[in-house]
């Protein structure tokens, strides 16, 4: 690694509902440290944002240097909300929306925008996953479909480095409504097993009824009446189910691509992976990190760094 | 009324996981007396159901005559569990299906079966609908398509007075599940009115994207961000995406037919007369206690009553 390299050059935040990550940067991107904690924008006392960074900077010691932050700190909840910006938009775009704030303690902190776009009248919106996809796209990704699995989960077109399309599908939190909150999770054991069998029957399932999803859901019921599915096996059927409706929707959306690139947990990304198998779609996992990579680009495109 | 007629010669219960229900019927099958409680199945104490039964026919005078049971007190979780019986069923089939019970005191209950049947490997049930159903039927709305709105609605075709295809569509447990535990529920807000508009175009939402309902519902997010729908107006909007996909997918199984039964509450009933409206299809609004009328019919068949 050259000196440029393992040089301190850029604090990049990626600060969520639930979750926050820092990242010090290189001279070429790459993460020197990293720190993670479940302090999301929720769980920060008073809202005092300022506060939390600066402990947690003076903690690891990183000095004086410009910072990045995307995610929902950028939200209506979160520290200085900043503007959607609309489609297309790559790291050039991103760069320009930047909004500055200097923190009480000297610091500069350059908040990412969101993106939004309008489908046949209807909104969609992003705030944190435009950072990370871009930074995918920097780690070699290149142009195509991006699959990022989660609460609120997004499938995004990139062409020529830029987000030209997205939608996003409520599968995470929709099934955890379902796990908590009806009969379906009430019929659920766990025994800490991923039952692949099981969740590949429900992929199949969301396949071959791809506009029923709230009649497939009942079978999550039926079968294990039937003895047809164990207790134990429910939860991964559910998410089996889920998981293909969304993917059935994705490519009727995006196209029937051969290869998609996944972002997010590595045992989400697994899922998505098996799922996307079934359709004859190739899912091409990601490293841990591209909201630092795609911070980095942001902030060389805006000339924050050399 | 002949003295037929107005002979007391049935009891009948609905008597579901939530609700119980009691019914006096004269010789041709009108509901003499009726009696409703929220002490369904699960609040029975120590599920005495015979104890709870003879309380209520007890303070009623309701004297020794045959009772006809359906609802989840058929179930694993009721009283006595009853076999699914299988398609094409009617009242006659139905009939031969009742198991007897004959209670402390001397009263005998007949368990009307519930109704299964396999599609493409997956089983479906109801308990209850049959019932109802077959009373509708018998009230003379004939041969055709079956709505029933609720927590697991049902759509069910009756050919020649006889169930012969169905399936379950999680509705309403959904819309309770997203209302309650989702982001879609934390940004509603309440004002006892029904938003009609805002409903339409959560039907019109559905109609125009049937397959993609994770990404639809997303829609219940973004729109009052963008403040193109009212907070008091997006639980009737949810509503409408729900309905409008159950509407979409029962279309796309059981047929574009023009007209459908409705069955259920009637502010239920009025939902999805708007709601089918909006595809072409007229929603035929049925009355209350059709449940009794099943019961009639089935044990006619069964020669419990003359």
């Amino acid at each position: 690694m050259s000196s440029a390299a393992s040089e301190p050059t850029l604090i990049g935040l990626d600060w969520g509902t639930s979750s926050f990550r820092a990242y010090l940067l290189g001279g070429e991107g790459g993460v020197l440290e990293r720190h993670e904690s479940p302090d999301g924008i929720l769980r920060v006392p008073d809202r005092d944002f300022a506060g939390a960074l600066e402990a947690c900077l003076a903690d690891r010691g990183w000095g004086a240097m410009p910072i990045v932050a995307s995610g929902m700190i950028t939200s209506r909840n979160g520290w200085v909300e900043t503007p959607y910006a609309d489609l297309p938009s790559g790291h050039a775009e991103l760069a320009a929306g930047l909004m500055a704030h200097r923190t009480p303690t000297g610091r500069e902190v350059h908040f990412v925008p969101g993106l939004t776009t309008v489908d046949d009248g209807v909104p969609d919106v992003m705030r944190g996953e435009e950072t990370e996809i871009i930074g995918a796209e920097a780690l070699g990704f290149g142009d195509g479909i991006y699959v990022m699995p989660g609460t609120h989960a997004k499938w995004v077109t990139i062409e020529e480095k830029r987000v030209t399309a997205y939608a996003t599908y409520m599968t995470g939190e929709i099934f955890a409504a379902l796990k908590g909150h009806t009969i379906l999770g009430t019929l659920m054991e766990a025994d800490g097993t991923f039952h692949a069998e099981a969740f590949a029957r429900g992929v199949e399932a969301a396949k071959a009824r791809g506009t029923e999803l709230l009649h497939t859901l009942f079978s999550v019921r039926t079968l294990p009446l039937f003895e047809r599915l164990a207790p134990v096996e429910l939860t991964d059927y559910m998410s089996g189910i889920l998981i293909g409706a969304e993917i059935a929707a994705g490519r009727a959306r995006f196209g029937a691509v051969s290869s998609v690139v996944l972002l997010g947990k590595p045992a989400l990304q697994e899922r998505y992976r098996l799922a996307l198998d079934r359709v004859g779609v190739e899912g091409l996992g990601t490293p841990a990190d591209c909201a630092a990579r795609g911070q980095f680009e942001i902030a060389r495109a805006a000339g924050l760094i050399g």
